[in-house]
Parts: C-alpha cells; structure tokens; sequence
C-alpha cells in the first residue's frame, strides 16, 4: 500500500495517454511520472529525508499533482495550505508542522514574503509559474536561499527511484480549517488515503474510462484523497484552477467529462446557471458532493436538469481520509421504494463501523440521536504534535466525529447538526439543517443558511440568511410562515434576511456560516 | 482491516435477506453472525487464544462460512484442509502447523480416526453433518475429550464479541499442495485477504447483486478468498459440495446465479455438456477463471454458447493471496482492437508491482522470458515456520513465483510456462502451453495434456493425452501432423494417447499432468 504505486500501474497501462490537462498543458502519464521522479531528485538534492514536510501553495494547477506524488515519490509528507488563510496562519502551519520545503505558484509570493521572517523552520521556498509550467523557465536561477526556481530544481536533478514509503507511514498532514481555536494537523498515513482511494472507486465505478474535473481546492483533504483515487483509478484529470459555474460548465462540455467532486450549493448554482442549457453535457455521468446533504427541492430540480446523471453522496472529514459514509445512487430518486433517504448520508463505506454515542460514550440503539464516532482504516493516525486533543478525539479506535446525528435500522445515517452548530434557542436544540430544508421547498429560493444570532431572551434566536433565484419575489414575512406552517413556531425563524449577492462558501464550497454571523454579534 | 468488518457491514445492511444457500438450507446474514459469534464462544470456551489454529475437513457447505468467519472473529486462524489428501498428510499439516482444534464433517470421521494417534497437537475434533446443519442435533454429546458435536458447541456457547484482529495478524495457513517434497504452509494476513477482496470486487463489478456459486473447493486458498470477497460485496452465496458439470448448471438456473470462478476446463466441460441448451442460464454475467488461460479455440466456442457472460483471467498462487494479475473481461473478444491478448494472464492489479527477473534476479527488458516477480500488499507473510523457504522466494518484498513468463511494453504478462513443468527435449525448452493451445484448435479436440516422458536420447520427450468431443474421431497421427504444420517439428508431440475419459483433474481443476505422468515413468 504505497500511494506512488498507483502512479506506476498507470504509466504501464496508459504510458502516452493523458494523465493531466490544464487549459492548453496536456501531460501524459510517462512525462508526469518522470517530473514526479525528478521533483522527488530535487527535493532529496535539497537534502530532503525520510518523513520531512514539504508545503504547497497554489491553486489547482498540474503542479499541485507532482508535488502530492513527487514528495511521497521522494520519502517526505505533504502539507498543502489553504491559499485563503491570511499570511499568520500559514506562518504558525509551517512552523506546527516543521516544514522544510515550500513550493509556491509566483502569485503568492507577496504573501510568502509577508511570514517569512516568522517561519523559522523552512529552508527554501521553490517558486513556479502555473501559467508556463511546462516550458522551462531558463531564466529562473537559485536567486537566494530561500528561493529557487521550480523547474530548475526538476531541470537540474537526476530522477529519483520511488522510496517506497507505504502503509503507516505519514502520506501528510493536513490542517484543519480551524473554526474554532488554532488549526490542527490531521496526520493521514499511505494507508488511510489508499483504502479512500478503494472505496471511492468502488463507489463511483471510476476507471479508465473516467474523465474527472478536479474543480474543488485541492489544498483541501479531499481534493488530495481525489487525487489519489483518480491515479488510482488511471482516470484522465481535467484542472480548473477554481470553482466557478461557467468555467465548470465549459470544461464538463471541452473535455466531455464523466465526473466530478462538488458541493450541493455548488451543485445548486450549476442548474440554475441561466447559461445552463448553452452547455452540452450530455459525457456527465456522475456527480460525488459532500459537506452537506441534498434537500430534496433542490434535488428534484438537478434531476430535471440531470437526468443522466447519477449522485453520490459522502460524509466524513479530514480525520476520516475523508470519507466514512456514503449514500449511493440508488438513493437519489424522488419516487419508488428507495425514496425518501435523501436527508441521510448514508451507510458505513468498506471497512468502516459506524455507531452512535452518547455523552458517556456509551453506545445508543437505532433511532437515538449521539454523537457519531467511527472506526476502521481510514481513521487518521492522529493529529501532529497534539496527543492530548488526539486522545480527546480517538479512543480505543473509534473517532468521535463531533457531529450530531442517528442511525436507522438499516444503518443509514442522519446527521441532525454539527454539535457545536447547533441553534439553542430558549434552552430547545433546533437543527439548522431542518430549517434549511424546509426554506428550500419555497419554489422562490436559490440559497439559504440557517444560524443562531444573539437574543436577549432566548441567548440564540433562530436567523435565515435567504437568496432568492433570478427575478423571484418573497418577503421575510412569507419565509417565516412558510416555516411556522411546516416546522411549529418554535424552530421558525425570528428573523430573516435577504439579500442579493450569493452567500460566502469556503474554498471547498461550504457555506461560511461564520462570516453571516459576523455582521449580527 | 479486519476480515470480520465485512460480516458486521453486510448485517447492517441486509440483515433478513438471504446470505448463505445451501440445497433447501435458507441462512440470513443475522442468522448468520449469529452462529459464527457463537461458534467463536464455543472455541474460546474449549480453549482458544488468539492466533491458535483451528482446521476444517469438509466438502463445500455452509458450515465453511462459518469456520472461515467464526475462526477469525474468534481471534485465530484458520487452516482449510484439502479433503483429497492421503491420512499421514493431514496428519502432517496438523501437527505442523500446531493446529488444536478440527472441525469436520461426520463423513470424514473414518479418515480422521486413521491419523488421530499421529496429530498430537490436536485437542478437539468437532464434528458436525453437512446435512443437517442448521438442526440442533439434541443427541449430540461431548462423546470423547477429542469429539464433541458441532451444534452442541453453538448451542451451549454465548455468542462473542468479535475479537478485532485485523491488518497484520494472521488470519490463516494454506497448505499449498506440494507437488514437489513436503506441503509448505502459507500464511496469510488479514491485510493480505482483505487486499484481495477489493481488488476482487473493483475488477468484477461484485456488489450486493450478485448471486455467486462457489462450485470450486473452499479449503483451497482461492476458495476462502472468494468467501471473503463475497462476504465484502454483499454477494448471495450459493454453495455446491463439489463441482460437477450438471449441478452447477442446474444451481446456475435454479438460483439465478450471476457470477462464479472456475478454471477454463471446467468451462469447457460446462459448454460441451449434452444438454447445456436445456438450462437457463440468462441470469449469469460473469465468470473469472484462473489457472491457467483460455484457449483461442475454446473461448470462441464459449462465447459462442455463452454470449451474454463476460470473463476474467485472474492469475496467482496462495503466496498472492492469490491473485496478481488480472485480464479484464474487454479482453476476452475475437475481434478488435482488443483481440490478441487472450493468451495473456494480464495486467497487474492495483497495489501490485509485477516484473521478471533473470536466474540472478536481475530486471529483465520488455519482451524477455524469465521469472515472474510481485511485489505488493497481498505477498504472503512466509512460510509458517520455515524461513530458508520464505527467504528464498520472498527478497526485497518481491515474491518470486517459479512461473517463467514475459511482459510486454503495454504490462500484459504471459505465462510461458512453469519454470519446473517446462519440457526439455534434446536441450530445447518446449514450453507445454504452446503445444497444447496448438491442439486444441483442432476442432474434434475437448482437452489436452502436454508434457514431457522419459526418451533415452533426449531425456525427454514431447507427450500428448488427448480426449475427443463426443462423436469425433481423430488418430494420433493426425494431432502429430497437425502441430508439425503449425509448430514445427522440434516442438510437436513425439506420441499421442488419445483416450476415452476424462483428465484427472485436482479439487481446484488443474489438469494433474503428474497423474498422466506417472504411466510413463
């Protein structure tokens, strides 16, 4: 169980066929195995051994693909940064994380610049071009100690035979997006992420028929577990260097791509694209989306729109690999005995156990709602120089996820809230996610989110924040009793604003609750 | 990693529905569990600590299900007996692999009884009778310190809690068959069996659909692996005592089999049988063999009778746990871009790095013959209790496999022959998988046998056992004749024995040239 065999196994099958396609670079497996064996000569000329850190900041690029493989190819462990974090926090994971090595796209090097002085542990920033990957820059020279130029580094070195680091050893760690206090370093081993690679192909039947639009961060955990399971899978990788709806739209057409990781708001925003049908999508054969489930308006609208296509669901997090459950296609129906488990992510993937616990942890029958832990080989191996919060978190196996949630008798899993979300409103829990469900089913709204705002009463008063679709009308009053007739007064929202623009997401497309909140502490 | 997991999921999730059948025997995937956790209490109450062995003689039944299940879930290991050997051999295995608990079915007390006073490490034996296994059998009694009744031991044990071995701990001892000196046991891991189980099921399309015959002999290694990959879909299983060709046709139409493994004279046995037309077998999809590979000649006549069926070539041996490589079912075609690759075993499947070494275990170059070499997640632990052996085929993590064979620029490997099995006439290798592909072209041909006999020129000589189709006629002459047009002389058979009965075959359907052989000493 070495990630970098994957890489191998392609190169064999698919030598001169496409691997990577980024706007007009076209890689093939054999050219991208050789850059991944000399990035992985450079790093070890730097000096580079067994289990040292290597970071990476950039947007989604090819780059991103040799560097996940070329530092596994040469014994390290990745850190891939989240290119949204303001220059402190890069600056305290580079140090947490005892990082040598930093690779760079030149866009961020005003940022870099701005923390250097404080990352005491990092030798060299490599810096590179995501515009001319391909073409060696001969004009980039090691300029200072702590920068160099990426292609030379690959330019200059012998390539390297893989270190066959596998199994337990670090594959990366990668930090967690830190809501609440100083991120935390979830340490994934070659083991946890090839077992993810298993179970999503299993899942999705990925294989070497697959095209995949890599359109989510692929700083992210699950962007790397994607590009592991797409190697993995000798699948074509067609880059975008983000999300955005008509790029999205535009490549799914250009490169007739089969498949694709987003998020239900993402999801959401492709069919109501007013450009939409401008778009032959007719290659699109399967959609995987996390972080949220699907309401079933808004499903009955992508079905419309989609029909060829088939859903799957996952839930997990970054300390799962990332995935822990999945709800299959089967699933994704409006009608017919398979109906109506849409709200759940699902059951347990291969290898998982899934159970519920209480406060004690003890375990609680079908139906009851806990707290859901998890168990198996994609549990991380713990967070990086944290064993208290890793023994808070793991114990005797079982991962403690912090999210709130039941299990059926059949093992489908619901999750009622993250835990800490959850609105308390006059000392009654109210499931956000309920509320946002129900403000869906208005044929009006394209957006909504559901949080807990200050009260001098209640402490937390239920809030929605509501985007209406394209030449919609709605009051606040008409949301509000559309959810007092539904929901009861009590989980009704008191108040609701709506607003024009489209809601913040997070680079992996999750609604950012927290910055809502901000505008009403 | 835990064999056991895959039980656990399939109740969750299919917990009325049918997991085992068994002639009129119905068992649920919870009726199941429950007998393999009690089956577990009963081994912990006579006794049994973790990694203790416990063997099993028996035909095929459900009761192999549970062994393989209830062992593991203990915390032991398992050791399936291959139910052709001799008295002395078992007794062998037994003490060999210090094993302290049989169980067996009441039809082979008098074999047992035969070695008892020999296998002294042996504690128990439980018998139990495949006929009626799922009747508490209220007579049974513990009779003797060393006999006790299979259903009096589930009937008086509370059910255990799985004790949890998983990744590197054993999880059984294969005997391979020794067709050379004394029987090597192979042990393999957890790790190891669940490694083959997803590749299995990626390469397959197995999932909860599938209906699957286990027609080939569960106490072979390829046999208990198939337990375990069925058990991880969510496969029905089907079981037959043994393979004959009318009960797995009847077995096939009666349950809607979609799926089985056999080896491909089996599958030319089934297509050549009289009354194949009178079966229904429009339910099955899939049929993976193994062994040895298919004959252009022969799949043209089964696909012919069985157009709707895809195949795959899996190919290995019990130190793989036991599969290597795989030929996707898009191979097995006449024509096409595709065509031509038949005589391949395949490409390397996932995890797996295959090579071919030299006599010094050098890599050899694309198109070179030399020995097979694997290296990856489901190369065996060693050999129970004998390093020189393990040492001498396992280097480096490469497991060195005795077959002689090439790989071309694309990763296909073919089998040229087994380096011991070769023919060497007058200093030439003869590789006998030529010579008998050769003839079976000739149409009137059903099977074949080539192999080397005694000559006092040149040590050996080119040998061939032929066996007709019904109502054909052929001469020795004739099969000579045809492969000195086809092959050449040096290559041809230098005698022929056309006979009338079938080919001795072992449990697994390997013709056993050794049989044929032996006429010719």
């Amino acid at each position: 169980m070495h990630l970098t065999q994957g890489l191998r196994r392609c190169v064999e099958r698919r030598r001169d066929e496409l691997a990577l396609v980024f706007d007009e670079q076209k890689i093939s497996w054999e050219q991208f195995e050789t850059r991944v064996a000399k990035l992985a000569g450079g790093l070890r000329d730097l000096g580079l051994q067994a289990d040292d850190r290597v970071a990476m900041l950039a947007h989604n690029c090819p780059e991103y693909f040799e560097f996940n493989y070329g530092v596994l190819w040469a014994g390290g462990a990745i850190v891939p940064l989240n290119n949204k974090l303001p220059p402190d926090q890069l600056a305290y994971i580079l140090n947490h994380s005892q990082t040598r090595f930093l690779i760079a796209d030149e866009e961020f090097r005003p940022v870099i610049e701005g923390f250097l002085g404080k990352a005491s542990s990092l030798e060299q920033v490599i810096y590179f071009s995501s515009t001319s990957a391909l073409e060696l820059n001969k004009q980039g020279k090691v300029e200072t100690m702590k920068n160099i130029s990426y292609e030379d580094l690959l330019g200059n070195a012998n390539p390297l035979e893989d270190q066959l680091r596998g199994y337990e050893d670090m594959a990366g760690i990668f930090y967690t997006s830190g809501t609440t206090g100083t991120p935390k370093g979830v340490v994934l081993s070659h083991r946890n992420l090839v077992w993810n690679s298993m179970g999503g192909m299993l899942n999705t039947d990925l294989d070497e028929s697959t095209v995949y639009l890599h359109a989510t961060p692929l700083f992210h955990a699950a962007g790397s577990a994607r590009i592991f399971t797409m190697i993995s899978a000798g699948a074509t990788n067609i880059i975008l260097p983000k999300f955005e709806v008509i790029s999205v739209l535009a490549a799914i057409e250009r490169y007739r791509v089969t498949s694709l990781l987003l998020v239900p708001t993402m999801i959401v925003r492709l069919v109501n694209e007013a450009k939409f049908d401008a778009y032959d999508l007719s290659y699109l054969r399967s959609i995987a989306y996390g972080a949220s489930s699907m309401p079933q308006a808004a499903l009955a609208e992508v079905l419309k729109k989609l029909p060829h296509v088939s859903f799957t669901q996952a839930y997990g997090m970054t300390e799962l690999s990332p995935s822990a459950t999945f709800l299959e296609s089967r699933y994704h129906v409006l009608e017919g005995p398979d109906a109506g488990r849409l709200l759940s992510c699902g059951r347990a993937t291969w290898g998982a156990d899934v159970r519920i616990v209480n406060e004690q942890r003890e375990v609680l029958s079908a139906g009851e709602v806990g707290e859901i832990a998890v168990r198996g080989p994609m549990v991380m191996q713990g967070y990086w120089r944290n064993p208290e919060a890793t023994a808070e978190i793991i114990e005797d196996g079982w991962l403690h996820t912090g999210d709130a949630g039941y299990k059926d008798a059949e093992g489908f899993v619901y999750i009622v809230d993250r835990i800490k979300d959850m609105v308390i409103t006059g000392g009654v829990n109210v499931a956000s996610i309920e509320v946002e469900n129900c403000i869906y089913q208005m044929d009006e709204v394209a957006e909504c989110a559901v949080f807990g705002i200050p009260h001098p009463d209640w402490i937390e008063a239920v809030h929605a924040v509501v985007v209406l679709k394209p030449n919609s009308a709605c009051t606040e009053s008409q949301v509000i009793s559309h959810c007092k007739t539904h929901l009861g007064v009590y989980k009704s929202p008191r108040s609701v604003e709506i607003r024009e623009q489209a809601l913040p997401v997070s680079g992996t497309g999750k609604i950012m609750k927290n910055e809502l909140r901000k505008n009403y502490q």
